[in-house]
């Protein structure tokens, strides 16, 4: 995985990866084909529609199998912050947080697969394949950190009456096999389901503010990333043994 | 609200309740529209893509407050589930939940905003306008029950070894006022925000399998359909102050 599989793709990475077919998604070449609806994916803007909203037609099955890192974000404390502040501060947060996580989730790779309010779901290694996705989704839990932190401290000085140390990003990070596709007759973009998938959003749930939580799994496949961060012992929803999970602080 | 407002509408419902405008989305009149890419949103189908995906031309405004009724559904226990059953298994069950619930929601003219995998998340009185939405959710939530738990019964009686016992839906349900609108660069479609839809998560996250939890300002809106249910405090995080929810149970 060179220095080329980064930046602007000319054709879509995720209709590569899976199928070896090249789908223009920029310059001249892609014009023809966002003639027939065929553009840039909302997930990534270096995958295409087709990837997004024809799993079925891209893997030839209702739903696979994959090995996958899932992240979960979300911006932790807005139950109370919300009854705090008004409706534009917080549609102002809201909006930053997303954009920011997706920049720092789409330069490692991974997809915005769900937006949910005040957080959000990432999938490292589908459709985009990656050799070390769980290094690419700590780094991406690192980077969005430090750019939502950036974030949120300019708009504290512009918007009055922000109590910034209240705001801030909790992520959970995990890796194992998903199951990946369609799981609504009448919704096509595909999303991943499993345990593995609920693992990762319960770790979110117990991040705080500025905290990452990796699992063991994730931990273990990316030791350069976690050696020296504190390990932490969980005990989780639906889950009868406790969880060990390593913590990463923000970068600063 | 007479029943003329049910069913299949000829025109978009919710660029008519928002805009005046009408909007063919069935029969003949609606083909040049779908030849322009505007066909009826998967939110619900009884709207249009335009209503789904142009908020900002719709509402002429980045986001509008709204009160409305917000209902979050999930599959209770498949963390412990998804440990113990194959990807088959589970995705027949996420697939049949979300597609019951769809049914039952649209029914009551309410829209199925967002889909979490086993998990989903439905606005009642946006962009589909109605007097009673509370009454609304309440009835769909009796009906994605009473749908789900016949659905399960009969996978149950199709596929070996699926622990039906340990399978039921919980619902969360609050109303209040709500931000809608784009809260990202990158994505066209709307949602809402706020301290209402966060509660109504929260109380989902509390209710057991087969529970209907109803937040103390939805019920007394709809004092026909709580009168009589059970009553519990909830501490919920993220708030000082304990929580009062009526408990609906399944109808059988």
């Amino acid at each position: 995985m060179g220095s080329a599989r980064h930046g602007h793709a000319g054709i879509c990475r995720g209709c590569w990866d899976q199928m070896h077919v090249p789908i223009p998604i920029r310059g001249p070449l892609s014009l023809p084909f966002r003639a027939f609806g065929i553009t840039r994916s909302k997930m990534n803007p270096n995958i295409c529609t087709i990837c997004e909203r024809s799993f079925r037609y891209v893997k030839k099955q209702r739903h696979v199998t994959v090995p996958a890192t899932i992240l979960f974000a979300d911006i932790r404390g807005v139950t109370a912050l919300s009854e705090r502040i008004d409706a534009i501060r917080l549609s102002a947060i809201v909006s930053l947080f997303q954009d920011r996580c997706a920049q720092a989730i789409w330069t490692h790779d991974g997809i915005v697969n769900k937006q949910m309010g005040d957080g959000l779901m990432a999938i490292f290694n589908f459709p985009i394949t990656a050799t070390d996705h769980a290094g690419a989704a700590i780094n991406a839990a690192l980077d969005l950190q430090r750019l939502c932190a950036a974030a949120f401290e300019d708009l504290r000085s512009s918007l009055d009456g922000l109590p910034a140390h209240t705001l801030g990003v909790g992520v959970g990070i995990h890796t194992g096999d998903v199951e990946i596709g369609e799981f609504s007759s009448f919704r096509s973009d595909f999303t991943a389901i499993g345990g593995a998938v609920n693992l990762a959003a319960r770790l979110e749930s117990q991040a705080a503010a500025g905290e990452i939580l990796v699992s063991a799994e994730t931990a273990a496949r990316s030791p350069a990333w976690t050696a020296g961060a504190g390990e932490r012992l969980l005990a989780l929803k639906g889950l009868d043994q406790p969880v060990r999970a390593r913590v990463l602080a923000r970068r600063t």
